[in-house]
């Protein structure tokens, strides 16, 4: 998988060949049909491992008061910051593949349709228990996970621009603030 | 530039010659080059006529009190998602270009940090002029645009997730609300 993101980065996903990426990792060809099925299905492991990160600090911090539950998701930053880190030709790879393969596309859109749901939960259940203020829980929603989308998304194109595992940081209490009742 | 901006979503900048922008444009290569020195110019224009609306719009917002230039934003909401909708290939064809050509990179993220000054600023003067609570300026803007960048990616990804101008527009008021002092 190292080997993977390594050739996609560097000479986009199209032109690394299933050949390319054995003879980078030091693997027989029977061995990576061994683990996938495809380059594609490589492709979604690389994309769902990165994925998980978020998702396990999502899961950890489920039992806990719902602004309690941000705090502990900002924990997970520094790793998604960082390894997100040199990846920018890599997601944009990523996300051209998905605008062409529908099955990609279909992984590709999971996510953020599966956060966007978890927050609105989030968000009614820190309503019902009283911690925030009366909010429309999908809107608030949308823009947690858009937040989220284009503060990552600058700390790929401009990694230098600012501090962003800071400002996520920052952000995330800056909204927690904004949604607690006093 | 029509032209253009079908041939490049259709079979990527890379493959897009200035042969076939001027067969699918009817016009001669003199003509082409009479108005655009490379397709690398011809491509930043392309980048430059679109952010123009965001421009304009707060430009002509910037007299107004603070959060009243937040609502007229909004009206350039439309035409910004209308134009975005089919564009996500082009788009990232832009931004993997961006990640290996220099010039192309600086060009595109000038806009972010320009955005990003405009709306410190523009908060300040919220504060300055007792319209806002007192906010981190840099930060408040920061999560300004995140939120904007995030909303348009997910408009490319998934055009039919929401009804995502509205999303926006929601998103605004919802975030002058929060920062609006009673």
């Amino acid at each position: 998988m190292e080997a993977a993101i390594k050739l996609f980065s560097n000479n986009g996903y199209n032109k690394a060949s299933v050949d390319e990426i054995c003879a980078e990792a030091g693997i027989s060809k029977g061995a990576f049909y061994h683990h996938f099925k495809s380059k594609q299905e490589l492709f979604l492991a690389l994309l769902d491992g990165w994925l998980q990160t978020i998702d396990s600090a999502i899961e950890a911090a489920k039992d806990l008061p719902a602004p309690k539950t941000f705090t502990r998701m900002t924990e997970a930053f520094p790793y998604i910051f960082e390894t997100a880190g040199d990846g920018l030709p890599m997601f944009l790879e990523f996300w051209l593949q998905a605008s062409r393969d529908k099955k990609i596309w279909e992984a590709s859109i999971a996510p953020y349709r599966r956060y966007h749901k978890h927050f609105t939960s989030l968000i009614k259940k820190g309503v019902e228990e009283g911690s925030f203020v009366e909010v429309d829980p999908e809107l608030a929603s949308r823009m947690i996970v858009s937040t989220a989308m284009g503060l990552l998304l600058q700390s790929l194109l401009d990694p230098k621009g600012a501090k962003w595992e800071k400002v996520a940081r920052d952000s995330t209490n800056m909204l927690v603030d904004g949604l607690l009742k006093r």
